[in-house]
């Protein structure tokens, strides 16, 4: 079994930087797309053989180091009770937006068994495919994230609805946050439980606060989540999995992020991830962080940066690499083929 | 005359920390929708009475320490020869997109008072109007945020054709930079002349690149054109004029930024403002911070921040009180206003 994402997750020792891509079993694989063309998004998400089909895609194509489940970060906000649409080049839609006491008291906290099943399938139909492979992430929105499209009923530009119940309504968004954390903490339990070896948190929005908003408004629910988590494994558990924290636009917020109890920080491209690490403590495990942008460099480009990346993150307790973000529709998957293949080749060394 | 601003600019001291707010002359007032709705957007930009009587509301309406000039960072990318239309909810579309050889050849380095006169007349204009009350501040877009709306042929997400040009086609990026960049040059010293009292460069898209490709691809032609701006100043002009350079999500970029060359630096809200006078070297004149959408907050709220980021802020060489991005037009007027009030009250004691 390939174990070297777990020991880094660990920060024990490996013989090679281990890599995965975030997105990697997406619309760039004309192999996904295939499968795409038979059902819609939803669909696939809620069809435990297809997620299953496209999680295993990556593995064979690019030899990463760890498999993520294929799902959606809003699948729980479904489950909650509020409906949920994907359309086509219009993002995902969720109605009625979530903006009044009376909304927030309809949402559920859902047994994710009973609500979610297809995806604890999912993780169960993939142990058994993987064999042993590669270890299988689980993952979920971070609170505050899921929060936004809840609120904003989609994706935003600038969160005004979303920063508006916060600073007009702070009791009302508490309220939400408590249905939204209590949900999601029991879904991460239940992906464990049905076999995921690490599960990553996305707080995909995180940036958008200053640092002390952050750390009150979207910190504070994750460090609950984390806690929760890792007392329910101790209890549970002859083994505690990995937890992965990671915060879209970092930069000004590690020195708060380094107290969300995560065993992996994930960091973006917006920054060096030696001066990450620092910031971080010194003593942290990271994962990133290549512009996913720069798969349309020449491959002696991407090659150069990978290694600026290798050789910058050797200061940390532990590294995986990923890119900064989910890799782009556009992609050429040779160069992410090629990626997977550098990281190996330049860390063995 | 208040001079407060240009003080604060130059690192002397002064009796209170001056303020004025990005976008001040926008949607968010009544006085300026009343105009918006006799003209279109462009045509204010375009008629020199139109925009200097809206750059005027803020001073009356705010008690704001300095004036900027009501205008479109994209101004320029019409002188050169692009479409530029403005559509009510779209965004601004800028048309063909500049893609090829082809399109970056028939761009124009244009003579800016024949082809953009009507900025600089409403400069005069203004400075007649203020008659010293407070300075005037003229602006452009940086090079590389001007280039991303005229590559994508407006605003775009993830800038996915202006990383594919800058990484597949580094050469024809570099083209299209060099007559950005001169016509932007030409387009400041202009507005000097006709009697702007400080520039601010906006690099509001700066922060979608990692730190090295930041320094390569956007911050070198910014200190192309502010050691330009000196030399001629020094030649030219008995006492030289602030530049401001304003970067949007800074905050893992401010070891680059810092050798830009400004006498001020705008941080965007994302990073604690006492983090980013360290980071900027620790003798920096600097421009921010607060969230624009913190102004939804309760009045008291609002002081508590306002007092939190003058004390931070008090380990800088100077600081000029600002939003950390533009005033969003749900914003409610009248706590502008107290922020105003507040920022001068409280740096006073």
């Amino acid at each position: 079994m390939n174990d070297t994402f777990l020991k880094a997750c660990r920060g024990e020792k490996v013989p090679y930087t281990p890599i995965w891509i975030m997105r990697q079993a997406g619309r760039y694989l004309p192999q996904y797309r295939a499968v795409r063309g038979k059902a819609d998004f939803l669909t696939m998400c809620r069809t435990p053989e297809l997620a299953a089909e496209v999680t295993m895609q990556p593995i064979d194509i690019l030899g990463v180091d760890a498999a993520i489940l294929f799902s959606d970060i809003l699948i729980p906000c479904g489950a909650m009770g509020q409906g949920l649409e994907f359309h086509e080049g219009r993002g995902p839609l969720l109605s009625p937006a979530i903006r009044s006491a009376d909304t927030v008291k309809k949402l559920l906290v859902p047994d994710p068994e009973e609500t979610m099943g297809f995806v604890m399938d999912a993780i169960r139909l993939l142990r058994k495919e993987l064999a042993g492979r590669v270890p299988l992430i689980g993952f979920a929105g971070a609170p505050f994230t899921t929060a936004t499209y809840m609120i904003e009923g989609g994706t935003s530009k600038n969160f005004l609805n979303t920063k508006r119940m916060i600073f007009e309504s702070p009791a009302l968004y508490a309220a939400l946050m408590d249905k939204v954390t209590g949900t999601i903490t029991e879904y991460l339990k239940a992906q464990i439980s049905a076999g995921a070896q690490a599960v990553q948190i996305f707080d995909t929005w995180g940036g958008i606060f200053s640092p002390s908003d952050f750390r009150e408004y979207a910190l504070s629910y994750v460090k609950r989540i984390i806690k929760d988590l890792r007392s329910w494994m101790k209890r549970e558990r002859s083994e505690p999995v990995p937890i992965i924290y990671f915060v879209g636009e970092t930069a000004g917020l590690l020195e708060e992020i380094k107290d969300a109890g995560a065993d992996v920080y994930g960091v973006d491209w917006r920054i060096n991830i030696d001066d990450a690490v620092r910031r971080l403590g010194g003593n942290a495990v990271v994962q990133g962080n290549l512009d996913p942008l720069s798969m349309f460099l020449p491959k002696e480009k991407i090659e150069e940066k990978a290694a600026d990346i290798l050789k910058r993150a050797s200061s940390a307790k532990g590294h995986i690499f990923n890119l900064g973000h989910g890799v782009v529709p556009e992609t050429p998957p040779q160069n992410v083929i090629a990626l997977v293949e550098m990281v190996h080749r330049i860390s063995k060394k």
